[in-house]
Formats: C-alpha cells, sequence, structure tokens
C-alpha cells in the first residue's frame, strides 16, 4: 500500500531491485491480477508475502452483511493461503450506522472469530486483529487498543488469532509496552508495522501517515519493545500517504528502504 | 467556545435568556473584554463561572520558555480567581519541535504543576488537567487518557490538581469509566464537559466535535459514570466546529441547550 501507484510486477521487480525481502500484499491488486497469478510472480521472484491485508469489518448487526462479512473472510484466508504468507490482518469495522455501542460491536468480532479462527487454522494462516489509531474507532475500527486486541485475541489459540502491532496506531500510549510484552509472552505478535506520526492531519485521517523519519516516533523503541518480547518476523512498512502516492513508486520504494535502514534497523 | 462568535455580553444575555445557569469562558475574550469588567457582567447576570479555559502548554524544554508558561499559567490562575471560578482547566501542551520524547514531556508537566498546584491553592483555583483525543498527543497534548492524567494529578493534593472528564476525547476508552470511578473516589473530578463524536473529521481536526446528538456518543452512560463517581458540579459543553461557529450564535445556543436536555439529561 505504500507504493500502491505501482502494479504487481512493477513492485515485485523493485524490492528484488532494492534487496527488499518480502512484500505485505493487500486484497483488490492481489485480485485484481489474480490470485494464483499474483502467488507465483512473488515465489518466482524469491520474495516472502509477509502478511495480507486485510479481512475483518466484522461488526455488523444485520445478519445478511454478517454472513457476508463471514464469507468474504473466509476467502481472504483462502488467499492468504494461496499466496502463502502465514498472516491474514483484520480491521475490525467500526460502528454500524446509528449504533453508539462499543461494547457490543466488540462481542461481535469475537463471534466472527469464533468461526474464523478454526477456518484459518485449516488453511495455515494466523489472524491477526490490528488496533487502530482511536481516532478510527466510529467508523473503521472499533478495536483501538493493544490491550482490547489481546482481549478479543485470548479468547482464541495463539496460532488462530494473534495481533498486529503498528507504531502508528499505538505510539502515544504508553501501556502499549506492556501490552506487546503480554503479547509476545502468549506468541500473538503476527506482525510489526511501521509508520511515522505527522501533523497536520488531512482531512479524513486516513492517509496522512508519515514517512519514517518525518514524524514524532522512535522508532528504536519499538523495535527494541518487540525483539524483547521475542518477536523475530518481518518489520512492514505501511504509509497511506497522498504525497507519497502521488510520487514515482520506484522513488518512493527506494527513499522508503533507505529511511528504514536509517530509523528502523539503525 | 461553543458560541465563540457570540460578544461576551451577547453571550451572557442569551445564557439569562435561556436559563443556562453557568458558562465556561476562554481566556482571549475574557482578556479582551477586561478580567474585571468580564466578571462583574457574569456576576451582575447570576451568572456561575464554570470553568476557565485554558492553562496549559507547559513541555517546552527551552528555560525561557518554560519560565513564560509557569507565569502565564499564573496569571490564568489570578483570572480564574477574578472570575470567581475555581477551575482552571489545563491543556498540557505537545512534543516541543524535532523532541521524540512523551515520557519526558510528561515529566515536565508534572515539574510546572509543582509550581502552580500551590499557586493555585492561594488564589482558591484548581488545576484540572484535560486528557485530550489521542489525535492530539504530539502537537497539543501528550496527556491522552484520564488514567495518565490521574498519573500526574495523583502526586499533589486533590484540591490543587484534579482532571476533566471530556466525553469527546474518552469515548473510545473501555478503560474511561474504571479512571472515572478513581478520580472520583480521589475528589478529582473537577470538571466534566460534553460533545459529540462525528467523522469525517476536518483537516487538522481540531475542529470537528460534533454537536450532542450528531454523533456515536451516549452521553447518559457516561453522566451516569460521573454521578456515580460522586460528580455533583457543572456539565458544559464545549464544540469546537466550524458550522455552528457560522451560524447565529444565539440560534446555536439555544439548539445547543435543547440538545443538551433531549441527550445527556434525558
Amino acid at each position: 500500500m505504500t507504493v500502491r501507484q505501482l502494479s504487481l510486477p512493477d513492485l515485485v521487480a523493485a524490492c528484488v531491485d532494492l534487496g527488499v525481502p518480502g512484500v505485505g500484499l493487500w486484497r483488490e491488486p492481489v485480485r485484481s491480477y489474480g490470485v494464483e497469478a499474483a502467488a507465483e510472480l512473488v515465489r518466482d521472484a524469491g520474495l516472502t508475502v509477509t502478511t495480507l491485508c486485510r479481512g475483518g469489518f466484522l461488526t455488523a448487526t444485520d445478519p445478511r452483511e454478517r454472513a457476508a462479512a463471514i464469507a468474504d473472510n473466509r476467502r481472504a484466508v483462502e488467499e492468504a493461503a494461496a499466496l502463502g504468507t502465514r498472516v491474514l490482518v483484520l480491521v475490525s469495522g467500526g460502528l454500524p450506522a446509528g449504533s453508539k455501542d462499543l461494547h457490543g460491536a466488540r462481542e461481535r468480532i469475537a463471534d466472527a472469530l469464533a468461526d474464523l479462527g478454526p477456518y484459518a487454522e485449516q488453511h495455515g494462516v494466523r489472524l491477526a486483529i490490528e488496533p487502530l489509531h482511536p481516532m478510527f474507532a466510529s467508523d473503521r475500527c472499533v478495536v483501538s487498543t493493544l490491550a482490547q486486541a489481546l482481549d478479543l485475541a485470548e479468547r482464541f489459540p495463539a496460532h488462530q488469532v494473534g495481533v498486529t502491532v503498528d507504531t502508528y496506531h499505538l505510539w502515544w500510549d504508553d501501556t502499549a509496552p506492556a501490552q506487546i510484552a503480554r503479547a509476545g509472552a502468549q506468541h500473538r505478535i503476527h506482525t510489526f508495522q511501521v509508520a511515522d506520526w505527522t501533523t497536520p492531519l488531512p482531512a479524513g485521517v486516513l492517509n496522512g501517515r508519515g514517512q519514517l523519519g518525518d514524524g514524532v516516533i522512535d522508532f528504536r523503541t519499538w523495535t527494541h519493545h518487540v525483539a524483547s518480547a521475542g518477536y523475530t518476523g518481518p518489520i512492514e512498512v505501511e504509509l497511506f500517504n497522498e504525497t507519497l502516492w502521488s510520487r514515482n513508486g520506484r522513488e518512493v520504494l527506494r527513499e522508503t528502504a533507505e529511511r528504514f535502514v536509517a530509523h528502523v534497523l539503525a
């Protein structure tokens, strides 16, 4: 998503050129290209698919909407398996229109996971609940903190349901380091994502994630937290940023790799 | 601030006409009008000044900036006392330019409170740390949760330092009800403010607070939480909203009073 202006073949080629060993894919471009074709493209290039983004949106109250969401998430599990990634990231969903019941919405996510967790396990895929920044709580994701995500995940085996740790969503939370330790002790950190926090936020606040180093997040601290919690998996850079999307995709990918080395690995 | 388009005399007259018994004032219009004159205006109308907004911005590292902030907050305490309100709301401040150290910024707030708390007590004024929504953590207020605000406040006597409970900033947080109980048990709820959460957020996210009833917040639940915690003080409506500001101020005040009755008191 960081360089969504690149086609899948261009993305794969650019990753290979830069020595980027893995890539997180999004469902929409994968489905447009064809799931099997995308899997072959990435596999032939020697790249790992780190995660598939995204399933989720499990908070509807309407039975037909709920059934459609479950079915769509089952397809997402199948796509993840076909791509050879072991992790499907879940953005849980916001409040249904007219609802003011955050607790009820969170419980409906748990209900859906009771169905999806075993299905994912059958396909060798783990679900990774992603807490999103509280500014998305009403319209995108009622799971706002790592503690909330773990409270949900803990109802299921760790090889079925875990969490996504993303600096953009968690950086402000002084309880997050302890929750990362909790997640690590349970082997529930299923992916670790980085993006920087920059202001002012754009209207709608979705596409204002900062390039690494442009904002206020101390990435070394967060990398230390997840490493101390036992996480040894890939680190994904996930930037939603209109300015980056308007530039040459290969240049953005090169810059991002350089920033990653300077701010995350250093 | 909800009807900042009204002059102080028009605001006071409109409150009296509507039977609104108290009003929270902001420093800038009060200082423009004259602190003593504003105090007389409000007192003669029989209105209570619920709080003065706002002091704070206590996170600077530069010694001269810090000294200026302390001096300004002392003036704010004096203004609050002159207005006859017992509560000065504090917006703590964001990260200094170039800083990525949230913990350090929060500690500098504590250092400043050690100076300002006793000064406020001498003037019969209590300081109310306001946790702001985490989307403001970098540029406006590094205190993002009620737990963080209470961790700071607890270092001082309750009659010096307490907290502001504002639904807009806390509604997403499932730990907030327990923190309200904690605050109430310590007599640290120094004011209770309401605004609704609406989306999409505008650019910059500051002026998108929703009119009561337009958003997703269940006000009865929050009113119940603060009442159960022993709070019996005023409930303030604080809306920052460009659309409301562009309308006739008296109409907006009337609408707000009606919404308050329908959604908060009901």
